[in-house]
């Protein structure tokens, strides 16, 4: 078979890339050497990088559509866990040799989309050829008012515990697409695999908890493990009550087939919701904060002094994770 | 062979990535989902990123040390070229499975020398495990008045062409690994070798440049392409003589034993000089900037109305530079 010719990196650029920088003034159009970008008076600049390669954090033969959103959607995820408004990025491909010319314009698509979905300029980016497997490195830009990030290290002992969304659809999926779950209900089943294939950024809620948060991570690890990392920067424990971990309705039923899997959905990954402490008397505030970007937000423990994270079952007795929990070191 | 087992991602940025950020405020310790970090009132944002893939931007069993410090210098020079002083930088490393915890240690440690050479913070990364090659994602950032960013696009006919240090001495370094040049003096053999795998980014210059030059690139790609991406960007031509460009004597002498060489010096990559334009009354200025940088700046030629990158003989007559020239297309 031969495969059809791939342009040279300069025309992947100029016809696939800066097309989407188009109009972006920080971009320069992609020619220059790096990027300028201006932020306002007393603003900060929040940045985070994230590497997906093929075969490691996504399957060979996913859409490249559907890869690319998802490369932006969890930098973008990070940046909304601070707290931030969500700017611009830089993309940084590694094409693999399989990588043609039709796989490119549909991944220069779903990026393009994505961008405009969440307002993100594309302002620079390297290209580059690899004899191994395809690798994206993405850098998320935001943008928050000086002091009013929203740190991992600032939960106390007395706060709440919040999480966005719904936990575990997307380990859910992944298992789906493993071949290692059968779901019989191809509505239920459709929504696993897009909770985990292209999962839903908090971009909205993420700046309206600022000054209500006192501590914020995304759940990319897992809940248990995320949780896990603000307990251990902020030096106390967390406990959380299984019972009141939201679950959606696939989600139940799936755990409700399998009672087993509820462990695994506490510890598993790629669900990027927001996972935050606050003080008991903003209650009210976070709820006003998940109708205006609705999105729901449930209350599922607090932090106590000592460390680790700690799964109440609905008798109020600490549950054994085993393996699948996190492990506080 | 066994090969010593490697700590997990977790543990390397916290034993080898995680010390190289302490004291950066806006690292806020690695440990939380992005980088926050103040810009000065008035002030813009430079940002650019560069992957470099092992087996394709370096060798294999090149020293971890100088991988790392190479990295940084490439984009480091990037920054520069905008006129910026650089302050900061991620790191996304996709570690190979060669890459075991004495890799990571010198890598580390040669990463380290350079943030304090060039005072730049580590603020955040990514630390990944690829099963294919070696694959590193460094992004940086520097700060610039507002405004007083120096472009590629803006050079006009009329302004002098200028270039600092030498040239060509990279490509020469990289024919001698690649065992294609045989140079008999030692001396000269090691620097060429040097220049290639420690450039010197020209950080210092850059940013005196400002209010002085009209348009600036780092030479990565090599003189004639750099310079042609500038005369491109700007819609005007450059004319260069090539008796002008400054040789190192190691690389005159490589010249002398065999001139065929003299061409593809010119179009060679790799120098991380930097190549500017400016008005003819801006020389005395230039110099002054040379001076207080102490690096060398070489006027070689001039910017005219048309397009395209024309390289003059000692007599004034066009070079034909072949495959080797940059073709302006």
């Amino acid at each position: 078979m031969t495969r059809p010719p791939r342009p040279a990196e300069f025309d992947i650029i100029r016809r696939y890339f800066a097309p989407l920088a188009a109009g972006v003034d920080a971009a320069l159009g992609l020619v220059d050497d790096a990027a300028v970008i201006a932020l306002p008076d007393g603003h900060r600049q929040v940045i985070t990088t994230d590497t997906l390669i093929e075969g490691v954090h996504f399957f060979a033969a996913d859409p490249p559509d559907q890869i690319a959103r998802k490369m932006l959607r969890v930098n973008l995820s990070d940046i909304a866990a601070m707290g931030a408004t969500p700017t611009a990025c830089l993309l940084a491909i590694s094409l693999a040799e399989h990588c043609d010319e039709a796989w490119i314009a549909a991944f220069a698509g779903g990026l393009g989309d994505d961008l405009r979905r969440f307002a993100v300029a594309l302002v620079g980016g390297d290209t580059t050829a690899t004899p191994g497997p395809l690798t994206l490195t993405l850098t998320a830009l935001g943008v928050v008012p000086a002091g009013a990030e929203i740190r991992r290290s600032t939960a106390v002992a007395g706060d709440h515990v919040y999480v966005s969304g719904t936990i575990g659809d997307a380990a859910l999926g992944l298992r789906v697409l493993e071949g290692r779950l059968v779901i019989g209900d191809p509505a239920a089943r459709a929504m696993l695999v897009e909770r985990y294939r292209l999962p839903e950024p908090r971009t909205g809620l993420g700046p309206l908890l600022r000054g209500i948060a006192s501590a914020m991570a995304d759940v990319s690890d897992g809940l248990i493990a995320d949780l896990g990392h603000i307990a251990e920067t902020s030096g106390v424990g967390a406990v959380i009550e299984a019972a009141r971990v939201p679950w959606s309705p696939a989600a139940r039923a799936a755990v409700a087939a399998d009672p087993a899997l509820a462990a695994s959905l506490l510890a598993g990954g790629d669900d990027y919701e927001l996972v935050f402490t606050a003080p008991p008397e903003r209650d009210a505030a976070i709820a006003a904060a998940a109708t205006a970007a609705a999105v729901p937000v449930s209350a599922i423990g607090r932090i106590v002094a000592g460390s680790g994270v700690t799964v109440l079952d609905a008798l109020g007795r600490p549950l054994a994770l085993g393996a699948a929990g996190y492990q506080h070191r």
